[in-house]
C-alpha cells in the first residue's frame, strides 16, 4: 500500500500489483481470524488492518495525512471484496494455497517497493526509506497476529523480510544508475518474489535465537 | 471521543454524553487492569487508553493533531476520576454491573456518532466516515485487550459493532433527508442503544466461524 | 527520545544521555526478542520499536511528523550498533545486568525529561506534559512487551513509572521557580535514576490489585 490509484486514465502495472497485495493481505487476516473463531466484525476489522496497516503506519511516520486509503472508496471496496471471498470460500482456500501463497508474495514485493519509492520522493535518506518500504510490506501481518494473541510469524518463521531487503537494495542501486522507474521496479519486485518462492521450495530459515542452549 | 467541549457557554446533550462514555470507558479498562493483577500504573495506563484510544487514531487517521485530548484537560480530569472510583469501589462495582452496562453502552452510541459527525464534517466519504465512526467506539476497547493479552472481546462474543453500523447508517439516511443535526444524534444514538439492549436481553450473538467443522 | 542531535557543534549532556537512552532500550528489545526465540528480524524489529515507539507516539500525538528519527540516521546507527552488540555478546550479557540496568536507568529518566520537555516548549498544559514526558519513557517498552505476547512488565513489577512522575513534577516545579533549564535537567534526571536505583536496592514494589481477594 498504497501508491495513488489512477482509475480514470491509464492504470500502471503497479497499481494492478497494488490491488492484487491488498486483496490478498485482506484474505490472510481474514482467514487467520476465523481459525482464532471470531465473528463477522473480528474478521472484517482483522482483515482491513492487515491490508491497510503497513502502509498506515509509514504514512503516520511521515506525516501524509489524511492516510490513503480514507480518501478513496478503491481499497475499501477490495478489501470487502476479500473478506467476503475469504469468508465464503474458507473451506475451499486451503486447496488453493498456492495460488494464495503466489499472490500473497507478489504483495508483499509491491508494497515494499511502493513504501520505498513513496519514501525516496519524499526526501527520506534511502536507508530509512528502505525501512519505510520494509514496515510497508510487514506492518500489516505483524498487527495482525498480535490481534489474533500470537507473536508476529515474521518474528520467526518467515524469510520474506530478507527478501524485501535484497529487493529494496537493489532498487536504490539500478535508481541511482539511472534505470527509468517502471523497469527498476519489476526487476526489484520480480527480485523479492524469486527469493522468497525459491526460500520456501528450499525450506530455507534464519538460526533462530536460542537462550537455553 | 470526543467533541470540542464547550465548558464555558451552553453544554449541549452530546458533549454530556461524551463526557459519560469517556468515564465509563475509562473504568472497563481499569477494571480490567486489576482483573490481571496490575497495579496503579498499568490502571491508569489501560483506563486511559481504553478511554481515548478510539478518538485518538481517528484524529491521527484523519490528520487532526495535536490530537483532542491533549489540548484541554477536560478528558483527563474526567478519565482520572473514573480510574479513582473504579480502583476504590472495585469489589462493589459488581452490584452496579446493570448500570454500569447501560452507561457503556450510551458510551459507545456517542462516541460512535460524534465520530462519524467529525469525520462527514472533514469532507470524509460516507462509507469511511461510518467506519471512522466505529473506530472510535471499538478501537479503545480493542488496545485495552491487546494490552491485557487478550484476543479482543469484540470479535467474538460482542454485537456492538453491529448495533453502530446501524445507528450510523440512520444517522447518515437522516441527514441526507435534511433532519435537524441535534434531533438526528439523539435518534441514532438511541438505536444504538435500544439494540445493544434488546441484544444482551435476547442473548443474541452472531456465529463465530470455526474453522475445524 | 528525541532531542533534536547537533552532531556538528557541541553536544550538549543531554544529546549524549538520549544516545545512551537509545542504545540500552534497543538492547533491552533485541534480548527480549531472543529470549522468545526470534531470528535477526525480530530482534531488529523490536529492538528499533522499543527504542523509537515512546518518542514516535508522543510525536504523533502531538502533531510533530515527520517523526525525529527518520530524519537523521543517528539514531538508526545507534539502535543498529546495539542490536550488533546485543545479539553478538547476548550470552555474556548477563554478567554485566547491573551496568545494563543502570544505562537503562538512565535512559529512562532522560527520555522523561526530553518529552516533558518537548511538550512544555510546544505549549502543551504541564500536567499533559508529564503525561507526554511519562510515555516518551515508557511506550517503548509496552509494545515491545505486547509484541513478545506478554503483558507489559511496567504495569506490573516494575516501580519506574513513579520515579519518572517524580523527577517530571520536581523538573516542572524547578522550571517555575526559573531554574536554568541545564541544571534542571540534570537534577530531575538524577531525581528518577536515584528513586528507581532505592527502590530496586529495598525491592520496593506497589500492591498489585488482587480481584479474588
Amino acid at each position: 500500500m498504497f501508491c495513488a490509484l489512477k482509475i480514470e486514465g491509464k492504470m500502471s502495472f503497479i497499481d494492478l500489483f497494488d490491488f492484487i497485495g491488498t486483496f490478498f493481505f485482506a484474505m490472510s487476516g481474514t482467514l487467520a481470524a476465523t481459525s482464532k473463531r471470531m465473528d463477522w466484525f473480528g474478521a472484517m476489522f482483522i482483515g482491513f488492518v492487515t491490508a491497510v496497516g503497513g502502509g498506515t503506519v509509514r504514512d503516520l511516520l511521515m506525516g501524509v495525512t489524511p492516510v490513503s486509503w480514507i480518501q478513496t472508496m478503491t481499497y475499501t471496496y477490495c478489501i470487502l471484496a476479500a473478506v467476503l471471498v475469504a469468508l465464503f470460500f474458507r473451506k475451499h482456500v486451503m486447496q488453493w494455497r498456492k495460488t494464495m501463497f503466489l499472490f500473497d508474495t507478489i504483495g508483499i514485493g509491491v508494497f515494499t517497493i511502493i513504501g520505498l519509492e513513496k519514501a525516496l520522493n519524499a526526501d527520506i535518506l534511502p536507508a530509512l526509506s528502505v525501512m519505510m518500504g520494509l514496515s510497508t510490506a510487514v506492518v500489516g501481518g505483524v498487527i495482525r497476529d498480535t490481534l489474533c494473541n500470537d507473536i508476529p510469524l515474521i518474528f520467526k518463521k518467515e524469510i520474506y523480510a530478507t527478501a524485501c531487503l535484497a529487493g529494496a537494495i537493489i532498487f536504490l542501486i539500478m535508481r541511482k544508475l539511472g534505470v527509468p522507474s517502471e523497469i527498476n521496479q519489476m526487476v526489484a519486485i520480480g527480485t523479492i518474489i524469486t527469493i522468497r518462492l525459491i526460500a520456501i521450495r528450499q525450506n530455507w530459515s534464519f538460526p533462530r535465537f536460542d537462550d537455553t542452549k
